[in-house]
């Protein structure tokens, strides 16, 4: 497959993650009486993994996610020369997508976009009002474990198919224990579509969503290979 | 398989999908205290796709929605000359389906078919408010993702077997999305079964439901073909 | 397999469903603030037989259900001779799964076993105050689609290995859709279970629910062979 | 696979367990307006199992608890020599996840571990006010069931590759029935993890979350391969 046609598959990806992750939070997440909640919005975000990992798997290996892509690499299971084009692909997704949420968000009358847009923060601007410290170890650990099981499931031996599941069901765990800490991005991809918008705060708090999630990442691309890896 | 037999298995899928997806929105989403929300209501529309796509699958591709056998007609994988056949099985399972949930639904003292029966509409009559804009993008985006999945998860270099479940569940993220903005339709038979019995905006709003849906889905028809296909 | 460890591991398996799915109704629905109410409720149902069907299928084909024994034997999946032992061993395993959560429950200071202990009616025992029609044909119709279900996940052309996946999620969208109506059977010895403990009402509107749900199987299990066979 | 690798893959999984499954909990579980509730926390549980199971079954097996390696002994699935290294590796991971969790949740002000740090209690300490006698029982009788399904989907005639779906999800089952009762261990070394930090009562009760589930294990561990052989 071309690298064009892959990253275009990223790109449609990772619009759906932004739009149907983002857009589960922004629209639906508090309507009155019968909202979905944060758990709602965890399986919405990995569904979007799920459903994209079926459907276009099989064209780019469905990253979605800028410290994904950066973590197979670490791990071996991706190439150096396909890095740039896959990132871009994402973060052109994530903005589009945000994009459009927007639109459907403004048609209700009172929609401010001040008022976060799903946007990723820490301290003063984390849901719960966590620390940095506690935001940075959160994201650090929980994509340090989103990759641990990426390359687990995607490991030769482990039982064929059940990948974009186990992926897609992980994003969501991962979303039941941390939207109170940083509203959750473990994606750097992710935590820019919406800031994109916001700016300000968003914007200037980006920094820890590219970083922490790309330490944990990277330490799962190390560790992985060496846990599965069989003595001679 | 002929096409009668396929045919009526479209109209049993159909039934199931407004009978169970509408069914849960009237007769559990609001129960006092402990209603399953539009979490729940998400969940169940998904469900009985998933449910029919293993039941019926390999009678008739349980397309269970004229969006999808249009998109699956634009991406080559239906053919035309079957497409009256399903539609009409598909409107007539809904309708039907609507029918047995009204006995039902009436059974409740209070019950007011009046306060909307689960059926879709724009602007005034979207649960949320949203605009016709807003209500047109949406439905549009939603299906064409929708179809992007269903193609994808159906394609030859996809696991085997799991189709069901990420289409399902897709319809699900679907739900989880944009309940909110339109009650939820990517599928103008699902639209069709409560209007009939609501009748008034709720049928004079039906033309969104059927036009926007099939936009999206033949795009999708259009652009995951070329999405995936192998360079020379 | 002899038909004694058949019919124990149907015991083992309804008492699971009974004391799992009433289990979670009783003990966890209405918890304080944090409850997980009917969407938890309908959960905790179809994932006793999504695990059992996993665990016991190759034993015993994990029916659980007299009248999903009924409607495979209507549908020829299952031996007439078979029935009495399979029906005896899930009635045994229903009313002990139902006496072990009872020590569980009556734990707590306030226990009523007066209150319902999770068990069906209609009428003024409705939890949604159903009239006998609406709860007739909700139970019907629900047992009819959970066999077409269970006899199409199971037919040698659906997917291999996903029926415990699409029979227990059906059992999850059946509760999600019509707890409020009944309390939900479709299954004969999951209402014979609470009800033995219950007595008065309870056991009095014990026919509702043997008669509807086996109606309702049987169904399925003559419309299902007829639809799914090809012709010559 | 060594048993030392072996034993770091346990270490991990079950840091996972208790960081994803207590860590909901205590972060996500009662959040104003949108907390995910005791189902949230239930869902959690199981995907943590459902994840790591897919991502190192092919390494260690993926016990994660003390409780499922004796089980498994029992059975004859696992052999005596490795235990220790599995129990101290589980233990150790269950306290290092709840000692990365405390600094997360100490990241925000007014944070109070005397709060119980979702800690497992009986009598006073129980989560609903239960008796001994019934936690005893249900944690008994949940470990029971939950090695039953173990030992059923991990059979060489159960469908291949779906083991950690059914497991993990009975785990969430399991959850959905019993945290009212003993805010739901069936896990010695899950038990332990937040009992450390927590000291008095948590530390003091942990007798009860050792004995119950391990007897309920061995007793599943005597049970199901006398269910599951064939006659000759």
């Amino acid at each position: 497959m071309s690298i064009g046609k892959r990253a275009t598959a990223e790109f449609f990806g990772t619009f759906w993650l932004v739009f149907g992750g983002c857009g589960s939070a922004v629209l639906a997440a508090a309507f009155p009486g019968v909202g979905i909640g944060l758990l709602g919005v965890s399986l919405a975000f990995g569904l979007t993994v799920l459903t994209m990992a079926f459907a276009i798997g099989h064209i780019s290996g469905c990253h979605l996610n800028p410290a994904v892509s950066v973590g197979l690499l670490v791990g071996k299971r991706f190439s150096g020369k396909d890095l740039p084009a896959y990132v871009v692909a994402q973060c052109a997704g994530a903005v589009c997508g945000a994009g459009v949420l927007r639109i459907i968000a403004s048609g209700k009358a009172g929609f401010d976009i001040a008022a976060g847009f799903a946007s990723n923060g820490f301290g003063e601007h984390s849901p719960g009002g966590y620390s940095l410290l506690a935001c940075f170890t959160a994201e650090t650990v929980l994509t340090f474990f989103f990759l641990m099981v990426i390359l687990g499931a995607t490991d030769a031996r482990a039982p064929k198919g059940f990948a974009p599941i186990a992926i897609g069901l992980c994003l969501t765990l991962i979303h039941l224990i941390g939207i109170p800490v940083t509203n959750l991005s473990v994606n750097p991809a992710r935590s820019l579509g919406p800031a994109v918008y916001v700016g300000d705060w968003a914007v200037q708090q980006l920094w820890l969503f590219w970083i922490a999630p790309i330490i944990g990442a990277a330490l799962a691309g190390v560790i992985y290979p060496w846990l599965a890896s069989e003595e001679k």
